[in-house]
Parts: structure tokens; C-alpha cells; sequence
């Protein structure tokens, strides 16, 4: 399932363009483009899709407004998962050769840092104000805390609420920015931005559980990850935080998730628990809490979209 | 020498309080800080100050419209330091263990990146305008685009055309951009803008060159780096770029250079032709050129300051 079939036919239309336009924004360099072009095929377009949205959630924004920061939280989430492909090695992402294997750390480095710019530059250049280049440059700084507090406790258990400090950084904070984003563009008042990013915030907690989840028990063939990565390199996440606590075997788990052992055995402890349950329960919660935010002011389509998009975030198998 | 001592006592407060505004910038989180404070410390301020001098160029413009933008300055730039080391798997940088070294690849990007990050949150909040954003945006761009040419041409030989683009857009455009962003600041006319830029741009060439013939010829306990690390690296400088062209042993030399043969021997074949003259005349021409470029409109402890930045850089040991 993808949340682009349920899409309204404008929503749809602005998508459309959104893919022309990321090309020209990469564009300057050949060999830069060369080099990032295939970091943008197979993406979902979540951030961008989820700010046009909000940024067209009551009347019509013209294009100009909204493509070039669409275009630009794309470049910052395709940055991200550049510098995030360096830090855990890996050979693919969206079934693509990563940048970091294709080119080596020091140009995958580089490509990163250089949409970064680029995207600072697209919102320089297209008469934001500066609340928008603040919203943005939180959100980036936000990410880095997080993927750092993440980093220096590998192999660490972490406690629920160091969990949820992780992911509201690294993840919640990106996709509540966006809807706050469209809010802020859409010129709409003060309490319904508030509204979206809190229904932003939701769908990203929601969203985090749900990969975490998808990590352990997702068709590899279809994630295009290897399973059981997050533990592997030493991430631990919902799944194991709960079934340590209910587990028979949790001192054995325990071993197996702070020791870098057997994925597989780990995966069976946890099965034998009540966490998948309680993880995707958790999930859902937190779209429930995403849909009340939901201003019952916006049009039909645009709610229709968001609540579409929230049932995709706990449903998805990818 | 240090240029600090050829600053009137006016920049040398405005200084001052740049060192202690670094701080409380990236101590926002305790492990951020410790990771990055260290990074700060022995650094020349070039980039700041030539910012703050240009700011100041005709009258006197309230720091509370310069820090944070020069703060900014200093961030992007150790930003692309502490990605620099990445690259280059240095084991320190100013003479301080590397946040590479220290802690591993993974933190080190994303210290970086919240380098970055941090650096437009300062200019967003603080009212700035779009042309300053943009600006440095750009700037950062171009950094990356040298130094992404610089690393696909590893041991190739560049045409003197080649290495001055690629000087250019990674040391060149980030000094003049500070001095424009300076003028932009102090709202002094556009004509003036422009000749501060070529200043800038005149100060960056003559900075990279002289730094090109330091990694070969100066003193290892003075520059804290190993001699010769751009050859054995693969980064092939003007000192090469003119022996080839004039040495008898130009075959040998190529050799050396596109294979990573031994250094001790290339800076031999070297220091036989007029490659260090030939480099300290050009390096010196760029300076005449960036003096040329200074307004007579400027006050006077301001020209004085920008004359002996420019001696500076071609005098340094370091």
C-alpha cells in the first residue's frame, strides 16, 4: 500500500511537479547529479507530501510558494539518510547502491553536506521568511541530537522515556516540522499550526514504532533491509524495551541485545512476549492522538489525505 | 605572527566577545559541547574577523547585528573541518585529537551537521535577511563542490585552470563571501560590496597557495601537520603543477605524484626548480590584486587591519 492512492487529484498534481523539480535543484554540478540522482528513485515523499498538504489544508497555495521548500525537505531527509548510509555502512538503500559504497565515505560526505546548502539556498532564494529557515535549521539540528544520543548508547538499554527523547528528535520533530511548515506558509492561525504539528508529532512517534517493529518482523524482500539491522549495530528499540520487562528469558535477551549476539534467537524471545501487540498498540495510540489534532477546520480532501496517510504510517510493510 | 596583533583595539574587543559567544552557540546539549568545544580552540578567526572588520568598514554597526552571524562564520567552518578530518582520517587538527578520531566516523559527521545546522539557526533568529542566507548557503555549496572536484581527482594531474577553480570555490569564495556578508551588514553600497568580495577572493587564492607550499615547506612542528600530506593524500598542488612544467626530472616527478610514491623525493625535485618563488610570486600577485580592490572609502584602522590580514597570510608560518 501506498499513501499516494489516496491522494486527491490536486494533492496528486503537486506531487507530480515535486518530482520534476527535484532534478534542476540538483542539477549544477554533473557529476553531483550523477551522484544523487539515484538517492531520490523509490522514496515515499512522506515530509514534502505531508507540508503540501498542510501548506494547501484550507485554500489554494500557488506553487511557487510551496515547491521549492517541498523540494528542500526532501534534499534535508535525502542528506540525512546519506550521512545516516555512512555511519552504518550499508551497500543499499531503496534497493539503490548507497553513495558511501559507490563513492567512498569522503564524496558521500560531501553529497550530503551539499544538499544541506542546497536546500538552505532554495529557501534563501524563494522570499520564505525566517521562520521558515528557522524551523528548518531546528529540525536538522534536532536530527543530529538525536542520531548522536542514539549513537553514543549503542548496545545500551535504553529506559522507555530515553526512547521516546530518541525518536521524538530524529523523527517526530521532521514530520511535525513539516506540517508546521505548511501551516506557516499556508498563512493559517497560530492554533491550528500548533494542531498540525501535533498531528505531525503523532504520525512520527507512530511512524518510528512502526519501523522498529518492521526492522524485527518485516518481509526483507519488501523492506529491502536486512532484518534484525537496528540490533545488530547495537539500536534497541521498542520491541526489546518491552520484552525485557515481560520476558521469561529477559536476562538472556539482555545479553543477546547489549553483546551483539543471535538476531534470530532474539527475535524468537521477543515473539514468545506480548511486545509486538503492545508496540503496535502504542502506534496506533499515537495516530489516534495525530487524527483529535486534526483541525476540523481544513478541506475535506486535505483531512481525507492526512487521515489516509496516518493509516498508511501504522500499516505499512515498507 | 599572528594577524590578532595588527587589529585596532576596537576589533580586538569585537573578537573578544566572538570567543566568549562561541560557547553558549553549541552548548545547548552537554556531550555537543564537549564533543565540539575542543574544536575551537587555536583557530585563527580569519573568517569571522574579516566579517566583523567589513561590517565595521565605515561606521561602527551594534554586535548585536554581527555576532551571530559571525559566530555562524565560525561554525560552517569547523563544520567542514571536522568533515575535512573524516576525509582525510587526520588524527588531530589544531593540534587537539580530531572528533573523528575521538569518537568514531558516526559522531563525527553528525557533529558536523549540527555545525551546520546551528549556524543557520543563528541567522534565521536573528533577523538577518534572505540575501545573507543565501549567501552563505552558497558558500557552504561551493566548499563542497571543491572539495568534491579536489576528491575525484585524486593523483590526477589538474590543469593550473582546474586548481584554480577548485581553490576557488573551496577557500576563495568562503573569504570573500565574508567580507561581502560584512558589507551586506553594514548596508554599504553595492559597488563596495563587490570590491570588498574581490578583496576577499584576491586574500583566499594568495591563502591557498601559501598554504599549498606550508604543507610542503614549512615546519611541521609549526603547522602541526605531516609534511607533505596533500601528496600522499592524492591532492596534487601548484608547487607539483609548475615543476612539472619546468623540472628535467618532470617524468620522475609525474610519476611520484600520480602514484603516491615518496614525498621526501618530489619535495627534492622540487625545491630544484623555481616552483617555491615562482608559487610565493603568484600567492603575492593575488595579494596586490586583493589590495587593489579595497575601497578608499573605508576608515582607516579598518584598512590598515585588511593591509596587514593580507601580509599575514602570505608571511604565515602556519
Amino acid at each position: 500500500m501506498n499513501f499516494v492512492a489516496a491522494l486527491s487529484e490536486a494533492a496528486e498534481k503537486n506531487l507530480r511537479v515535486l518530482e520534476d523539480q527535484i532534478a534542476p535543484a540538483i542539477g549544477e554540478d554533473p557529476f553531483i547529479f550523477e551522484a544523487c540522482a539515484p538517492l531520490f528513485k523509490g522514496g515515499k515523499r512522506l515530509r514534502p507530501m505531508l507540508f503540501l498538504l498542510c501548506a494547501n489544508c484550507k485554500t489554494s497555495t500557488p506553487p511557487e510558494k510551496t515547491m521549492p521548500l517541498a523540494v528542500a525537505l526532501e534534499l534535508i531527509h535525502t542528506a540525512s539518510l546519506v550521512h545516516d548510509d555512512i555511519i552504518d555502512t550499508s551497500k543499499t538503500r531503496r534497493g539503490v547502491e548507497t553513495a558511501n559504497s559507490k563513492y567512498g565515505a569522503q564524496i558521500a560526505v560531501l553529497t550530503g553536506d551539499y544538499l544541506f546548502a542546497k536546500a538552505f539556498q532554495l529557501v534563501a532564494e524563494n522570499n520564505y521568511d525566517a521562520q521558515v529557515t528557522s524551523t528548518l535549521s531546528k529540525l536538522v539540528k534536532n536530527l543530529c541530537v538525536g542520531e548522536i544520543m542514539q549513537d553514543r548508547r549503542l548496545f545500551q538499554i535504553p529506559t522507555l522515556e530515553e526512547y521516546y527523547t530518541q525518536i521524538n528528535l530524529k523523527t517526530a520533530i521532521f514530520l511535525s516540522s513539516c506540517c508546521r511548515l505548511g501551516g506557516i506558509v499556508a498563512k493559517t492561525d497560530a492554533g491550528e499550526i500548533e494542531n498540525l504539528a501535533a498531528y505531525g508529532t503523532g504520525l512520527g512517534l507512530a511512524f518510528q514504532i512502526t519501523d522498529d517493529l518492521l526492522d524485527f518482523f518485516g518481509d526483507e524482500k519488501v523492506t529491502g533491509k536486512p532484518r534484525g539491522g537496528d540490533l545488530k549495530s547495537g539500536v534497541i528499540t521498542l520491541p526489546v524495551i518491552r520484552a525485557l520487562e515481560t520476558s521469561k528469558k529477559s536476562s538472556e535477551l539482555r545479553e543477546i541485545v547489549t553483546g551483539g549476539g543471535s538476531v534470530d534467537e532474539a527475535i524468537k524471545i521477543i515473539l514468545e512476549t506480548d511486545a509486538v501487540g503492545w508496540c503496535t498498540a502504542r502506534a496506533k495510540a499515537h495516530i489516534e492522538s495525530a487524527l483529535v489534532n486534526l483541525p476540523f477546520t481544513l478541506k475535506t480532501s486535505v483531512t481525507l489525505a492526512l487521515e489516509q496517510i496516518a493509516s498508511f504510517v501504522v500499516d505499512r510493510t515498507r
